[in-house]
C-alpha cells in the first residue's frame, strides 16, 4: 500500500463498457465515489443506478463524459481505440492539473490478435501529446480480462503502471490495489507500449490454447500477494 | 512437448555473450549439439572448450558466426541491438531454408529501460525484412534473465514464442522446453513487439524494486510446468 492520496471521487469514462463497468465495479466495491461516464447520459445515469443497487451502501453516479470527468479527482479513459482521440477532446476541458488513467489498448479490428501500435508509439503517448503538459497521463490496466474484473473472482493478473511522473504512478498502483490487484512502477509513458502489445498476444493465447483468460505475472519479486 | 523435430544441431550466433552463452549451456545440457559463434572464432572456440569441461558428455564446438550457422540446422540469433543488422547480414547466406530464431532486444543505451522499438516495429520484423522470405524468423527468449539462464537455477519466467509459421513456432516452443522453459505461441512476428518492449519494462523494474531479476509468467493456463 502507498501513502500517496487517491483522490476519493474518480471518473471512469466509458464506464458502461465492459473493462470500465469492471473497474467501476470494484472501485465502488472498495468504497470509493465512483462517477460513471458515458456519451449518453441516460446509459450512465442506468448504468450507475444497476451498480448501485448490486452493491448496497456503494456511491455511484452515472454523467455524460465531460460532466463525469468535471465531477472527479482522477479520470480513467476506458474506451476503444477507436473512439480514443475523439472522447480525449472531449474530455480536456476538464482534466487540467488531474491524473488521467488511459487504459486503451490500440487494437485495430479485425486483427485484434496482431500488435499494431499507433505512430506516436502507444496510445498512451498519443493522449499525452493530445492533452500537453497541464495533465499527467499514466498507463495501467491493458492487461486485465474485462470479464475476470466484473466477476468478483480473484484476478490472477498483474498490472503495469507507466507515466513519466513516480508520484502519479504511485497514486495508480494504489488504485488498482484497491480494485484488487497487483501493481508495479513499470517506468516511463513511452513504456506503456509493453502493456499495450501485450493485451494483442494475450488476445493470441486465448484463441491458441482455446477458451481461456490469459494474463501476466511479474516474476522474481514479490511474494504474489497484492502490495 | 511436441513431435516436430529440432535440429539435433544449434548454432548460438553471439553465444560468447551472457544470453547466448546461457542458452548454449542450457541446450549443451540438454544434449542438443552446440556449436557457439562469434565474431572471434578463438575467442568461440576458447568459450565452447570450458563449456565442454563443464559438461561432460556435452558435444560443444566453437566457430566464427558465419561458420557455426552453416554448420546448423537452426540458428539462434544473441547479438547486441547494435550489431544486429551486420551480424544477420554476415550470417544471411548460411540461412536459407532454416529457421533463425532472433532473441535480440531492440535497446538502446544510455536509456535501456526505456522501451525504444525501432521504425520497422520490433527487432524481429527487421530480421524478418532483411533475410527475406527464404528464411523463417521465429522471435523468442527475450525477457529471460541472462544470469539466470547461466545458473543451474530453476529458470520463472515464460517464453513467448512469435512467428508467422505455426510450424517453426513449435519448433522454437519445443527447444525453449529443452532448455527448461515454459514457452508459449505468442502470434505472429509483429507481436515480438510485446516481448521486446516487455525486457525495458523488467530492466526498469530491477532497478525500481532493487537487485532483482524480474521475469513474466503467463497465467489463467496450464498448470505452471514445463509444457
Amino acid at each position: 500500500m502507498n501513502d500517496i492520496a487517491i483522490p476519493s471521487t474518480v471518473a471512469i469514462v466509458g464506464g458502461t463498457g465492459a473493462l470500465g463497468g469492471g473497474l467501476a465495479r470494484r472501485l465502488a466495491r472498495a468504497g470509493l465515489t465512483v462517477v460513471i461516464g458515458s456519451r449518453d447520459a441516460a446509459k450512465a445515469a442506468a448504468a450507475a443506478t444497476s451498480l448501485a443497487a448490486a452493491l448496497p451502501g456503494s456511491r455511484v453516479t452515472g454523467l455524460g463524459n465531460l460532466a463525469a470527468a468535471s465531477a472527479a479527482g482522477l479520470v480513467v479513459l476506458a474506451v476503444p481505440f477507436a473512439n480514443h482521440r475523439a472522447t480525449l477532446q472531449e474530455i480536456a476541458p476538464a482534466l487540467a492539473g488531474k491524473i488521467l488513467v488511459d487504459t486503451t489498448v490500440p487494437l485495430v479490428p479485425p486483427r485484434v490478435a496482431r500488435v499494431q501500435l499507433p505512430p506516436e508509439g502507444c496510445a498512451a503517448l498519443a493522449a499525452q501529446q493530445l492533452l500537453g503538459d497541464g495533465v499527467t497521463v499514466v498507463s495501467a490496466f491493458q492487461n486485465v480480462s474485462a470479464d475476470s474484473l466484473q466477476s468478483d473472482e480473484e484476478l490472477d493478473c498483474d498490472v503495469l503502471v507507466t507515466g513519466n511522473k513516480a508520484e502519479a504512478r504511485e497514486v495508480v498502483v494504489g488504485l488498482a490495489e484497491r480494485a484488487g490487484l497487483r501493481a508495479w512502477h513499470a517506468g516511463s509513458l513511452e513504456n506503456s507500449a509493453a502493456a499495450e502489445a501485450l493485451t494483442s498476444v494475450l488476445i493470441f493465447m486465448n484463441k491458441r490454447y482455446g477458451g481461456v483468460h490469459t494474463g501476466i505475472r511479474i516474476t522474481g519479486i514479490g511474494d504474489g500477494a497484492a502490495g
